[in-house]
């Protein structure tokens, strides 16, 4: 199945689409939340009415989670162009749940930013709580689904402002398009196998695939697991592949660009930029 | 007014205490949170049913918030006795907001764990949204009210463990505690003149006050208005003064200990400690 949520901020509908339809959930459930992904979702549409979903909103494809946890520095290319070793462990920072906005939502360049930056993500979300999980496998049977992200990134905020603590240039409002769906696993042929991809105004600056990922998505979930608790519903985002501005091959953004993130299967967002 | 919340976890009823008398607000309002401080609170209790708390767990004062943002190295001497120069800038992190628990629960030792840390810090919960304040002043009115807490901190999986990145050794389960009671900003004279204090076993630790902030509470908040932006209900905790165990001047907490926090006119914490 492919959830998404359509409307308006506040006002969004749940919507389940499969094989090209799309179906309103709004009368059984009320979001796309932990609460409905922990219950499994629908596993049929057979009852559920036809909506049209044309000409509205495509909005977050999840409700605001509790957590929007963040692995940094988990591809080796990227590492590189950021004059980076390579981390022996997986790396965690947080963003605030409120940074999360639609696939085609406009994306604010912070006042007094010039260096603003892109990052293609594939994102995890959960279905159940995952704590001192015992195996990679257990990690997989947490997931609820899978949605590309754009983890934007405030370079001269995360690195000089803030004693080298990356969240105070990854929080700021609208740095974490989502959507346009919420994948489930079952339709994912291979987690760590799929090609992913940026581009600003249309020219290509990501192009890389999961399978370049130096922690596995399930070695990520495992291991963060003796470290903290996930619960139904959190957001986990799983770093980032070579391609930014940070490298110095591309300018930041600026006001008035088209930014889009990419992941083979998941969809893509493409969000306008404008000076907050 | 002080606020709090009574009984099990996920069952909790929203409680006013004024000049010693608790009243119970479940017949007006849901929780203590965003929506019910964005709306101001109650201005009187005249109206409201007594209600006897004897008994009853004491629950985290306020319901979940959207974020538990963090400042982190905003005492000197605490700085000094981490080994780290003073920041120019706040220097920011996040906890997963599901560490929250009550004053009196159990904190856990995480797995793995030789080097669980206390720090006992002043907490402000926020009444309404804010983002690209024009003021310190403007950001005191942003305020519901104040509360203590312990950020539990592991200080390996803060600082070994995950490139620097604070946010690894700061939200295992059980790490904020907070309470007992939100107290609104009327009731307290002078937010950057309040003594504040941890003990482990009844010996002291930390005994500091908040005058020795390197960034007061207004300008935290301005400052990080730039940054990010903050909505009803969010948490921030805004540092720790010195005397904790990466000191080195004490022995790191173990399970059967008892830890315990306290600001003057906020009250405090006492929480033992149990393996993870």
């Amino acid at each position: 199945m492919k959830y998404l949520r359509i409307g308006e901020p506040g006002l969004e509908t749940p919507v389940v689409s499969h094989e090209g339809v799309h179906y309103d959930l709004s009368g059984l459930y009320s979001d796309i939340d932990g609460e409905f992904l922990g219950r499994g979702g629908v596993s049929s549409v057979a009852e559920l009415p036809v909506i049209d979903i044309a000409g509205q909103r495509i909005a977050p494809p999840i409700a605001k989670p509790g957590a929007v946890v963040c692995i940094g520095m988990n591809y080796a290319a990227h590492c590189a162009e950021s004059g980076l070793e390579p981390p022996a462990e997986p790396v965690v920072f947080y963003k605030h749940p409120n940074t999360i906005v639609g696939p085609g939502d406009d994306v604010q360049i912070p006042r007094g930013s010039t260096r603003t930056d892109w990052e293609v993500e594939l994102g995890v979300v959960f279905a159940k709580p995952a704590s001192y999980l015992e195996s990679e496998k257990e990690a997989l049977d947490c997931i609820a689904g899978l949605v590309v992200a754009n983890d934007l990134s405030e370079r001269e905020f995360q690195i000089e402002r803030s004693g080298g603590q990356f969240s105070k240039g990854k929080a700021c409002p609208t740095f974490t398009p989502l959507g346009p769906h919420l994948v489930t696993l079952d339709e994912i042929a291979d987690v760590q196998d799929l090609r992913m991809w940026s581009k600003v105004n249309g020219e290509i600056r990501q192009n890389s695939t999961t399978a370049d990922m130096i922690f596995s998505v399930a070695h990520i979930i495992f291991h963060m697991s003796q470290f903290m608790a996930f619960d139904a519903g959190d957001l986990l985002l799983t770093g980032t592949p070579e391609g930014v501005a940070l490298s110095g091959r591309f300018p930041y953004l600026g006001a008035g660009d088209l930014v889009e993130v990419g992941i083979d299967g998941l969809g893509s967002t493409a969000n306008p930029t404008v000076q907050a």
